[in-house]
C-alpha cells in the first residue's frame, strides 16, 4: 500500500503559487534563465520576435529515487515541427523540451535506425570513408543545409527537461527571460504537462514494494502556470496554450474557459484522434478551423505549417495595437 | 475522481492466469509467435542457442484511449548491451524490446542528433554525397560492419512492445516458440515490467479532467509470468530474472525469494545507484558479486560483459546436466 505522509510543510505560499516549496529547483534554472535572457535580448534588438515553443510529455515520480512515473502520451512532433515553420517564417525559437522527445529537423528521421541509413558498400577500408544512404534518408542533403544554416545563425536555442518540477521551473525562468522584449515574445504552450503530481514530502523514498499488495496513488493537482505566467511574469507577451482532449463534444467548451480563466490570448484546440489534420484556434472573439484535405495530407502538408502562419498574423496584429 | 466500476468479468479465469482476459492479445501475437518459433528452430537446429531477451520498460495506460500512462525507468541500455555480448558469444537473439528503447550497436549513439554527425563540408553538390563526422560517432566504422556482419547472418530478430499487455502476450508466444529447442533457449528477463495495472474494465474512455479534482488511481498487481513460463511454457530452458531494488538492505532477500517462488535459474540483482558496476548473480546454491574496477570503468569495460560470460557458463553447464 502506498502510505500518505500528511505532514505538508509549514512555510507560507509564495508569489509563484509555491511552486519553489513544492517542486525542488533545477541546479541550473538560474544558468539556463541567462542563456535564454541573452537570447532574447539579442534577437529582439535586431528586430527579431522570439518564440517559446515548449514540447514533449512530463515526467512525473512515484518514488524519489524513482523507478516508476506518470506520464503524458507525447512525441513532441507537432512542437519539433512547428519550430522548423516558426524558424522560416523569421522568429528565434526557444525549443523548451522534454529530453529525448522530437527535435527540430532530425524528427524527420526519427524512425529510421542510424545504423541502416549508412552504406556498407561506402566503408572504403584506404579512403575509412563512411557515406549515407540517401534513400534510407528522405530529402537528406536538403534538411541538413536547412539545419546547419539556423544552427550557424543562432536562431534556435534548445533546452532540455525531464520531469515535471523541470518543465515548471524552467518554464517560469523562460517567461522572465522574454519579459525584456514585451509583445515581440510568442509562448506555444504544446507540451503535454501532467495535471497530477505526487509532492515530494508525500513520495516514498524508495521502490514502492509489489509484494505489499495492490497500489493506490493519490496525486494532488498541479497549479496552472498559465496564470502567473500571464500576469505577473510575462503580462505583454503573446500566448497561446494547447488543449487535447478525446471527446470532442467538450472540447470547444474546455478551451473557451481556458481563454476565460487564464486571459490569454489564443487556444489551440485538438482532439487525440485527429490531431494531425484537424485543429480550431480559439480566441475571445473567433474560432478557426484549420483543416487538411486528403490531397494535402497524401502531399505531406502538416498542419503545423497552417497553425504557425494563424498564428504568426494575429501575433503581428497584437503587436500592432499594443 | 477516478471512478471505479466494480463489474469483474464473469468468464472463468483461463491457464494463463486470465491473461488473455484482462490483457488484450495483440493483433499481431500469431504472426510474431510463427517467426520466433522459425528462428529458433533454424538456429537451434544449426546447434545454436538462442536466448530471448527482454528489454526496457512497459507502458500501462490510465485510459483506454491513452493520453497517461504509468512508465517505469528504463532506456533499455542494459538488454541492448547484453545482446551484443549474446551475439558474441555464438548465441542467436530475439529482442524484445519496448518500441523505441535503445537497440543493439545503434545505443552507442543514441545521445547524438543524427544531423550533428553529417559532414557540411562534405555535401557535395555534383556528387551529391554526404559524409558521416567519425569524431561524433567513435568506432562508427568498427561498429557499422559489426552490426550488418550480425544482420547479414540473421542472428537478431528485432520484436517491439509498447504497453504491459503486449510485452505479456509478446513473451508467453515467445515461450512457446523456443519450447521446441529445449534447454538451448535461454530466457533473459531484463525489461523493467510494471508490477501494476489498471483492468480495461476498470478504465475510464477518455482523458482524465483535472478539473474533476485531485486524482485517486488504484492498481491491480500484473500476474507473475515467470511462474508459468518456467512450469508449463518452456519448462526445459535457462531462465534469468532480474531484480532491481533501490535499497540495497533487501536486494538479495529479494532475489532469494523470487528464486524459491518460481525455481527458475538465477536471479541478476542489482541496485539502481550502483547498477553499471556491480550486481550479484544468485542461484540456488550460489551468489556471485561482479564488479567493475575503478580502472576497467575508466577503459569502458561493461558490466553486461561479465554478466553474459557468468551465464552462458552457467548455461553451459546447465545443458549438459539435462
Amino acid at each position: 500500500m502506498f502510505a500518505m505522509a500528511h505532514s505538508e510543510p509549514s512555510a507560507s505560499k509564495a508569489v509563484d503559487g509555491g511552486l519553489s516549496e513544492e517542486f525542488a529547483v533545477p541546479t541550473h534554472a538560474e544558468d539556463v534563465r541567462k542563456l535564454m535572457a541573452e537570447f532574447a535580448e539579442h534577437h529582439g534588438s535586431a528586430g527579431r520576435r522570439v518564440v517559446l515553443i515548449t514540447s514533449g510529455g512530463t515526467k512525473v515520480p512515484l518514488e524519489s529515487r524513482t523507478v516508476r512515473f506518470l506520464d503524458n502520451f507525447s512525441s513532441g512532433r507537432r512542437g519539433a515541427s512547428s519550430a522548423e515553420y516558426f524558424l522560416d517564417s523569421g522568429y528565434a525559437v526557444i525549443f523548451l523540451h522534454r529530453h529525448r522527445s522530437l527535435y527540430p529537423y532530425t524528427r524527420l528521421y526519427a524512425g529510421v535506425n542510424l545504423l541502416d541509413s549508412l552504406q556498407s558498400e561506402s566503408v572504403k577500408e584506404d579512403a575509412g570513408q563512411i557515406l549515407v544512404d540517401q534513400n534510407a534518408l528522405p530529402n537528406i542533403a536538403k534538411v541538413l543545409k536547412r539545419y546547419q544554416a539556423v544552427k550557424a545563425a543562432g536562431l534556435l536555442l534548445p533546452v532540455e527537461f525531464n520531469t515535471l518540477s523541470e518543465y515548471l521551473h524552467l518554464l517560469k525562468a523562460a517567461a522572465q527571460a522574454l519579459s525584456s522584449i514585451g509583445s515581440k515574445a510568442m509562448f506555444y504552450l504544446a507540451a503535454a504537462v501532467s495535471d497530477f503530481y505526487i509532492p515530494a514530502y508525500e513520495m516514498p523514498e524508495h521502490k514502492i514494494q509489489s509484494s505489499n499488495g495492490p497500489l493506490q496513488i493519490s496525486m494532488k493537482m498541479v497549479p496552472k502556470m498559465l496564470s502567473p505566467l500571464v500576469k505577473d511574469w510575462a503580462p505583454k507577451a503573446f500566448v497561446i496554450s494547447f488543449k487535447l482532449e478525446t471527446d470532442p463534444s467538450i472540447l470547444l467548451e474546455r478551451a473557451r474557459r481556458a481563454l476565460e480563466t487564464y486571459n490569454h490570448q489564443a487556444v489551440v484546440a485538438n482532439v487525440l484522434d485527429t490531431r494531425r489534420g484537424y485543429v480550431v484556434v480559439v480566441t475571445k472573439d473567433t474560432q478557426q478551423e484549420l483543416v487538411l484535405t486528403d490531397e494535402e495530407v497524401q502531399e505531406e502538408v502538416e498542419i503545423e505549417d497552417r497553425i504557425v502562419s494563424n498564428l504568426t498574423a494575429a501575433h503581428s496584429q497584437f503587436m500592432s495595437q499594443v
